[in-house]
């Protein structure tokens, strides 16, 4: 089913873009996990659009738990996360379906459903229903114990951020970037961009803290498999790097091995979180590519179905130029769900 | 599971390096579909070691179909795909569990399944299992119709090789590289690192041409998720990307934005295959990204778990130096099982 | 997933019954199916408590559609049914975990979930979420074209309905009855029982009617398997049968066996709608026996956990004295759900 | 899937009446299992036919483990067991497909998969694929620690038997009877209707012994729904009880309500083993319901579909005239895979 992830532990996503509600629905959590709700309004608040000068979209995303947690404590029953809309204006989408935008998704999904789809504000596409992964992921965070996911954005264009820094300021957290330099130059390029009506690449960089050795399975309910399918799963992302990814082509294997240590962990400053599906005990590093967003206010010629010819198309409305600041919390929330999942598989949820 | 892939069409690997059989499980294949002999031998072939001189077990791979075909056809029943083994050599791993292999789940593994895994030869998650999945991989084929799969090792080292080329000798044959010139290159580089011990990491590139407009679904059941899930279940893959990957960081929206032409495909000869988890029309390019093949001749130190301590290992045998000429075809595979699961969820597959 | 139903089209429920919300998840729905909010309301009256002198909980019961209908049509994603509770009390509930009632799941509920799921009212597993059943089902009603499923309550105690009746007068509505001097024999022994504060056992009897020939699988996804398995979801189940069911054990194959007719479908007035699995265009019979319930006002002893003694357990409120009735329109739900998901895995939902 | 039983503990069956093997393959069995090959062998002779007087198909049945197991325990990796097909006479089914058999599933299987099954001997739909639910149902016996599985004939005809006798002698050992008395007159019953050619429905009773509190989840995953999916996918089962099952039906609840007890289980010889989907520490008693073989010796009219006439079709060959002493294996180790599966869930496999 397209809008599930995980076995074990399961999110379904649902809602349109410019429909009644977005959320999710999870199902598996074991009984008696704290519920933190300011951590969720939290969670929920690092994804949101408007205060970040990213989207002019205001989304209160005042997020209702409906089911599933009883004082303050899941009851190992399915939890629903809801949220309604308020702020969409279905009037900025009047030119669909006749003219599918370049870069979306409109004309396969239009074809694919043989138009019933509601496509307006990408309709269940719409990176909108990320809010529901985000609440999601939050949900799970104390049933990880001490496993610690953390992303920030780490590339904006050809700027590169570093990990390892002390985020401080507005640049770091309007981006979720942890590299005060670099998020002052990505804040000024983002601006420009904005300016110019187009938009750009990224990229997000997580790191997963504190998985215990063993964790996921040899094949397809390996660790990279499945982190790479709920990651490949956010809009817009175009590839997935896991350790040194397409760093390792130009390795040989004297130098990519890592020894293994005397405290059973493989020694060395980037050694391979993942080894044939399964934790080393070295911390797991992730990064997700993002193409820039395809909806950008410079006018594009495009297809006008009934007319069968190509017509300039000018997108109203304003849209984030850049993607991987607001899906750094995305990307944790993801890696947060599938390691519950792999967790609960072994039975090893909190 | 960890063993199974797909939902609708579902493929489960079984059997050991050095146990009695590898081979697969084929279940969810409608009832009809002919199924060729000389194309499953062939498709075996390719991936086959020995002959390649890339590595020096030698394996007859003869694959015995025993059930679900009926007189040359699908039965819609489980297809059992069974390859004895023969030519394993185990005296090879007597290091084990002892010496846990730098860059090898060995450790994990042994850890995971508290010491009941056979790790002979990397037990059942040796690179032989692949064997099943190019076996169930050919036996769709003909499933498929129009649609078609191909991948070629695209880069060793810092060796890149065309897609576009006409292969053709015996570096293209032994590499399974569609460029001449990249692929005598690339033969003298694993002929020295043979030489020296050593091990090199690849590349390989697929293309899917004619997938029909709106195949896959958006978010989980994706095309890009699900090919990314099948592709990093390949032994030792690091990284996936799909159409311009990680080259669509540096770009900008009104430069990497497709426009739909009049046949409603998008224009252009990079245009991107899959947009939200659903196809254009456009080929989809994919990458897949391996790390050097762990095992090496060199010694090198790890930890001796009896002792606590480091301890110089000196793997014996021969091994590949290098996964990408062998993983192509398991590239192919792994698209054409994933192409038949999404195909036949939406009730598509011939 | 304890909560959901089916693969290709799939139902979860979720919930407490005092808790704040009641409903389900409808996922797998293809795109266009019109979905008619007359008969949702309809079909959630039929199974409503309070109007039917079966139970005094009044529930108003209004379902909200808050995903994956647009315009009167399903958009191919999910669909959230949603309930608001309001009437229940939770001071009836004072006795547990300490007191398990005797024929309730309250004791292995408590223990399988180390006490922290929410007992009040049965919680989650409460008749009451039957309710997103119900919605869920009458959804897929003109997903279902053709094929049309009806039950009635066949048995209360010894008294025994005829299924081909036409149904008239309030005992008739009231049990879900379609024969009206039984339904008023029954009607009788309910309110004999009621006051006298027992309760007692009772079957539903369904037929699903124009189903095409050989739809199901041999084996787990067959018809009857699938069916069996929502079906003992219902609570309080206790066993099922299909076509000619018990009685088949005393029957020779000469008389058993259905002679296949000319229009290809087996002749004879209970001639058995499946055969391995497979419709066989004879409309199918089923038989779903349920238990008396097990709340029931007269005074019980049970296991006191804190000493360790049985005590005598009075449990106030008023309940249903059978279950019959109001599980009718649950068994058509969950056959439409099952019948749903098998013909979606053919490409053969409307 | 249709030929998958279980989620986290996975059965597939494969293979074909008159192909070249049948069997399973098990996925999901945790690692270090002991596995006893003479209790496989034992398991298998008793759903063997032969030996028994009741069908006169001689099946060596030499089962194969060709994965998954290594030095005498499980590997956590799938166990393939495989048998090959010697004794199939292919010539006893030429008149198929024109003349559907009453009460087979020869014409819904033709109609579903297109003419493409394989229809000799019931293709993939006959009874000997039960071979492979023996097999995999016995590799589990130790996986489960102290909960025992115990099913035995119950009934033929109008002649019932009790699950409390102490089997002795042929009859008992031939038709898998605990009653002695029940037993000889069963063995009569049944040779004076393979005289006339004729069959018999049956009945199966299994008790699970020693199930925890708790096991099993509400609703869909539930024991019952989950037992009862399994028990009606075996060949010709036509209902199936639980508890008091149908019986409860005439009762009251405070007759019917089983006293929780000191020790935390329910108080009474007939105790009901499971209450929600949930066992209660009770023994579970199970009653399966077989409908007479259709495979009878006596000249039947059926369509003959080339001339849409009903013709005379005479069955050759010689067939079991009842289905319940074969059964009881059969149902004990379907008992077996679902058990496991619900407690590898709550990760309590041992």
């Amino acid at each position: 089913m397209g809008m599930s992830l995980g076995d074990s532990v399961r999110v379904t996503l649902f809602g349109e873009s410019h429909g009644s509600a977005v959320g999710a629905l999870l199902d598996g959590v074991p009984a008696g996990i704290p519920v933190n709700i300011e951590t969720l309004i939290e969670d929920l608040e690092r994804r949101r659009p408007g205060r970040r000068l990213l989207s002019a979209r205001a989304e209160p995303d005042d997020c209702e738990i409906l089911s599933g947690v009883y004082e303050g404590k899941t009851t190992g029953y399915p939890i629903l996360l809801l949220v309604r809309n308020k702020d969409a204006k279905s009037r900025d989408y009047g030119f669909l379906p006749d003219q599918p935008r370049p870069g979306h998704a409109d004309l396969p999904e239009a074809t694919r459903t043989g138009g019933a789809a509601d496509l307006r504000g990408g309709g269940a596409n719409s990176g909108r229903l990320t809010l529901g992964l985000v609440a999601a992921g939050s949900v799970l965070r104390d049933a990880l114990g001490d496993v610690k996911v953390e992303a920030h954005c780490c590339q904006i264009g050809s700027i590169e951020a570093e990990f390892g820094g002390e985020p401080e300021g507005e640049a770091c957290t309007v981006l979720n970037c942890n590299d005060v330099a670099a998020a002052e130059q990505m804040l000024e390029l983002v601006r420009s961009l904005r300016k110019a009506g187009d938009s750009v690449g990224s990229s997000v960089e997580a790191m997963i803290f504190n998985l215990p050795l063993g964790v996921g399975e040899p094949w397809f309910e390996g660790l990279e498999p499945a982190l790479a399918r709920g990651l490949m799963a956010i809009p817009a992302a175009r590839g997935v790097e896991f350790g040194r990814g397409r760093e390792a082509v130009t390795m040989h294997g004297s130098e990519h091995n890592d020894v293994w240590g005397p405290d059973q962990v493989p020694i060395g400053d980037d050694a391979d979180g993942a080894l044939g599906g399964m934790s080393t005990g070295a911390p797991l590093r992730i990064r997700v590519h993002f193409k820039p967003p395809s909806s950008i206010a410079i006018p594009q010629m495009t297809l006008h179905l009934p007319s069968g010819e190509l017509r300039e198309l000018q997108i109203g409305g304003r849209h984030d130029p850049v993607i991987a600041p607001r899906a750094a919390p995305v990307v944790e929330a993801v890696c947060r769900l599938i390691i519950a999942d792999l967790l609960q598989l072994r039975g090893d949820l909190v």
